[in-house]
């Protein structure tokens, strides 16, 4: 483990070095949730849920790196960083800002160049920051930072590989176990309960949605019985080791009506095409364009994107739409989920991870041609 | 359910406008997750994981008040929202900031006084807000917003105790059902299990720490052993209807042994003086001050605070620490959580859910003098 973490926290640290040479920044200040975990390796568990909690990775171009995090954090932080140090602040006694202040100014960096992220440091926190570093030029870097991250290392591929796979195997469980006469809530607790065997740290938000619920884009599970004739939409959104998974299936209890089975047999192929048109150097717009070229052609509404990166954040770029024109490249971990809601009736989504290769994509999980079943009907 | 959503919408838009009034404020603009789950009654799932994905509650002093939803999360919104209206946007297409400050304009106030919370709005969306309304001004309103909510409604009552004694009964049932030879993990895939069967959304953060890992205060399952000597520490902390529980208790696994039984014992002592002391009109500094007295004459060291108060945040206004001073009043419920952790060692934590009464407190749960056993033991 020791050395794992050794290597990796060369390949991040030396990434981020080249990126603030490149930008002429002194430092980054990574803040929010997603950074810190690219950053350090690991976010305190309650970062996300006690919003004053902040924690940050003060990265200088040369010299040691500084891990600030709640002092009830500790131990966890301690156990599981990749920073040189750690430095904890109390709470409500210490402003975290202030603590962010001082790490800056021990390692000489009060007058110089840091790149924060202004889309996620509150407005009442960038200006105390701006004022305990009077002489700072404080630089928005959150956009060149998801740019950054875009390309996963080896230890990230394997890390989300693995949560795939899982979420993948929990599909066909759910499919074989579960069908008519089961309730959303019970396929959710079995997902939820399977997941944390799998290793996974948690579900952030979990889709079961039957019947017409199968056309709600984020439908938690509910205590609705599934019925034959229902689609159930089951989407497996959750993280391991802060790196997310989102797979989602479609499931037909009982024999799929004809328009059912039609609209299923169009998204495939639609899914299909557009994970072959995944290689590097095709910009993510030209996939969306072959995406939409293919809904209409099938008779289907397109949506307004048909993917996205996926890593310590479920939504990032490259998005696959028509506004983001990314060139993908080899590393780069997508998500393609084409997705056809009738309101009110049915929706239908296929879901699959891609790594892009060399030459082409490595379906990380792969949904069958077959409509899938909830087989396990009382 | 209907009733119910409509007299609980004017206790709340009540409380908000005669806030509004008393601050000279002509609408407020609730925009972080806690603040749209106390108005609103429900936040969109995807709120808190894609940060981009702002919601709004845009409350004016006068007129109808409107939740502002990304458009996917539309049906989730609409079934549950109790504001008058419903305005969606499309993700990527149009920024969520131009939408609310269309929104404040159509009602006429793009020239007034707006309260906003600059605790949470990222500095990068507050500049956009500013620009889009360059008229209006923008005050912060976090802190009387917190003290608001201090004093729950009846209905947000009932949905604290339900959720807290859900928790309280997952804990007999642990103690009931694992012992030595069952790891962190099952543990907390069980508590997971249960807390969903309750009707909990779900865990949002889970402390299940077994020998020296009862000591770190925020420690999540691991697939650690227990044995005979361990101490078990386990926090419940999730949420239903976007409401949290927050109960903790500390097993024995095996007998425990002499030093474990006097701090526990001095603990509980310490516990039932803090919760003896809760009634309206005394001070949350005041109640921290029998709290470390009888730290200090126990032996055992104090921590920096013994106490917060809970509701759609897992902790907030009262904090029962030193720093602040609030006097306690009917309606508010509070965590009472007294800790002695020893590094490298043991960690004994009891944390019970008090509701502040007209003459006293109600406890929504409540430790017992005896050390909890964990009786299941393979």
């Amino acid at each position: 483990m020791t050395e794992v973490h050794v290597s990796e926290s060369d390949a991040v640290i030396t990434r981020a070095r080249e990126f603030m040479e490149a930008n002429d920044l002194d430092a980054i200040v990574a803040m929010s949730p997603e950074n810190v975990a690219y950053v350090a390796g690991v976010t305190p568990p309650s970062q996300r849920l006690v919003r004053a909690r902040h924690a940050a990775c003060v990265v200088p171009l040369a010299g040691e790196s500084t891990f600030v995090a709640v002092k009830l954090e500790g131990p966890v932080v301690r156990a599981r960083s990749r920073l040189d140090e750690i430095v904890l602040y109390e709470e409500f006694v210490e402003d975290p800002m202030n603590v962010v202040a001082r790490v800056v100014a021990d390692v000489g960096l009060d007058r110089s160049r840091i790149g924060i992220e202004e889309t996620f440091l509150p407005v009442a926190d960038h200006r105390k920051l701006q004022a305990a570093l009077p002489r700072a030029e404080l630089v928005a870097v959150d956009g060149p930072l998801a740019t950054l991250r875009m390309v996963k290392t080896p230890r990230e591929i394997a890390t989300i590989r693995a949560i795939a796979g899982a979420a993948e195997r929990i599909h066909a469980e759910v499919a074989a176990r579960f069908g008519a006469g089961a309730t959303e809530a019970e396929v959710g607790r079995f997902i939820a309960e399977r997941y944390g065997e799998e290793g996974g740290d948690g579900l952030t938000m979990l889709v079961v949605g039957s019947g017409e619920r199968s056309a709600f884009l984020n439908a938690p599970p509910t205590p609705r019985v599934l019925e034959r004739g229902d689609l159930v939409r089951i989407d497996i959104i959750g993280t391991k080791d802060a790196y997310y998974s989102d797979v989602a299936r479609t499931l037909a209890v009982g024999e799929p009506s004809d328009e059912q089975r039609r609209i299923f047999a169009l998204l495939y192929d639609v899914h299909r095409a557009v994970i072959d048109a995944v290689r590097p150097g095709v910009l993510s717009s030209d996939i969306y364009a072959i995406y939409h070229e293919r809904m209409v052609e099938a008779g289907l509404p397109p949506y307004h994107f048909v993917g996205h990166g996926l890593g310590v954040t479920l939504h990032e770029e490259p998005f696959i739409d028509a506004i983001h024109s990314i060139p993908l490249a080899e590393g780069m971990v997508l998500c393609i989920e084409p997705l056809t809601a009738l309101d009110g009736r049915f929706g239908v989504q296929i879901e699959d991870e891609v790594l892009v290769t060399a030459d082409g994509c490595e379906l990380l999980t792969e949904a069958g041609a077959e409509f899938p079943r909830a087989a396990g009907g009382r």
